[in-house]
């Protein structure tokens, strides 16, 4: 049984596409349990209106709104008794084995923060792996957003944390690990790109080197690591394709179609994962409708049952310890 | 009548590809005239093999081949006979109103550098000014991958030169003005986004704000501002959806599959201008084939005939006019 807690009033339809995504995923999965955490006799009412009566729901009275654009550390200190922050709770009191919400998403990166704890000092902020389509199969970037002006090292520590998310995810035992960057060569791009690709080539990472915006959709690496600046255009440019595409054709009823729908549409990859904390902390969209929010659950089932973050942190931990006990360098 | 000189041997499949594009662009357009520039026995024998014998074509001999990865200014330097320099010589003699090659793209920049030399120095080196697709048009992207690590100001003089691009192909007297970035309020972002956010709100152009990788495909801008890195990833990652959407459809006969071929192909938006020249040089895909070449001296010649540089460097000279007139600020 796999426990997830769902903020219930996170997203901009909430609470109703969220119980409707929940009450589809627990359908789907009898092995899945999720709390929803929300003002009860609100969500209770809304489950009785869908007309669900069963035990793979449970809901926490968590009365308190948070607002999209409330102060994210705000939000923790005054509202500890809304769906976002109570959600993150359950994880910390080991209640549950991951905590969603499709609500604001620096709170609920603060909360995750905060409540679970980072596992390692490298990240001042855990980066947000993100799970992204390419022309066939699906990739892992790092960092989708969370970060900003990072240092070379920490793109290194991106390698490494994504890495192992796709190993445990995907169960590849050599994910091949790109760079994005603007041309293949090793002197190319930004000063700190050509200085992470030199520490790159030294990494416990599989690393194919530098990797175009052109590259990234043909599937030429397993994972892409970014700055989270860029990650994040590439993010909303892989959604914005999907938008051009639909609004152009709208679905389209063949084989192809299909699989376009199930790979480009940002619903069906689920919420994004922060990498480097005490569990596993989902960031759900914003606009997520029912099918996303029962993806977004769907995922952070799977990333808890599979030990992702367990994987991860393992592999971050490593890396510290190799770095303490390598002799120092004679000048 | 618009003269362009095209590099005979530029590019991945040149010269037969070249030679196939010129002449379809002159046989399209009686007010063009291109002069290849190439080995002239060579390039007078496809002429011939392609039936080709009308005057909207002449050659000057320029033996001299380019390699895809010599080095700019060596190329600059030794080669002066090649078809690369020599379509860049003969601007800077009057000669031409506009020089295109799909060839070495650091040899055709320092080339047009060089010999056409730089309106302003506010560019350590010239920014692509890039058209590319939206969902229902075309906006205009720089810089899409000349510069890194550029400084708040120069993304600033980024926007201006766009904008005048903009407003003089577009014929739009206040084009809307975009920075890329990850999140709409203005404090977001890397510290030099958030720095030339603030220079933009009072930049003589019609700043609408930070625009995020959705919006740009949304075409809710009509000049996209850059750093060249994410510029390029941007327009690569155009080129790979093209690319993703040919391999899991094909061409769609239907008229959304034909307005989609001609807005997102990449060789129908021809080559890239090279902004804050004097004269017009324009770097097309090193992978062009016939039609690309075409398109890419079909927008050469529009760019030389509406007076894109000119338009744009005087707007750049104004702006340092401006910044010099002003009276110091008092501490």
């Amino acid at each position: 049984m796999v426990k997830v807690a769902l903020d219930a009033l996170g997203g901009d339809f909430a609470p109703s596409v969220v119980l409707e995504g929940a009450v589809n995923a627990v359908n789907k999965d009898s092995n899945l349990h999720i709390v929803l955490c929300g003002p009860e006799a609100e969500v209770k009412a809304g489950l009785e209106k869908l007309g669900y009566s069963g035990n793979g729901i449970s809901v926490v009275d968590a009365p308190d709104p948070v607002a999209m654009d409330e102060h994210p550390v705000q939000v923790l200190k005054k509202k500890p008794h809304s769906g976002l922050v109570t959600c993150v709770a359950l994880q910390k009191m080991g209640k549950v084995d991951a905590s969603v919400s499709a609500g604001n998403s620096g709170a609920m990166m603060a909360s995750c923060l905060m409540l679970l704890g980072k596992t390692t000092d490298k990240f001042s902020r855990p980066p947000i792996g993100c799970v992204i389509p390419t022309v066939d199969r699906q990739i892992v970037l790092v960092d989708a957003g969370a970060n900003v002006d990072e240092r070379a090292s920490t793109l290194v520590d991106f390698a490494i944390a994504g890495s192992a998310f796709y190993q445990t995810y995907y169960n590849c035992e050599k994910p091949k690990v790109g760079l994005l960057n603007m041309g293949e060569e090793e002197h190319k791009g930004p000063a700190v790109l050509q200085e992470a690709y030199q520490l790159l080539k030294n990494a416990p990472v599989n690393f194919i080197g530098n990797i175009e915006g052109e590259d990234l959709l043909m599937g030429k690496a397993d994972v892409v690591v970014s700055s989270g600046y860029t990650g994040n255009v590439v993010l909303k440019m892989i959604e914005g394709f999907y938008e051009v595409h639909q609004k152009m054709f709208g679905t389209i009823d063949s084989e192809a179609g299909r699989r376009f729908e199930e790979m480009w549409d940002y619903r069906m990859t689920g919420g994004a994962l922060l990498l480097g904390l005490n569990g596993t902390g989902i960031i759900a969209h914003g606009r997520s409708d029912a099918l996303a929010i029962e993806k977004a659950v769907e995922v952070a089932a799977k990333y808890a049952a599979c030990g992702v973050a367990k994987n991860v942190n393992a592999r971050l931990a490593e890396i510290k310890d190799d770095a303490e006990a390598a002799p120092a360098t004679n000048p």
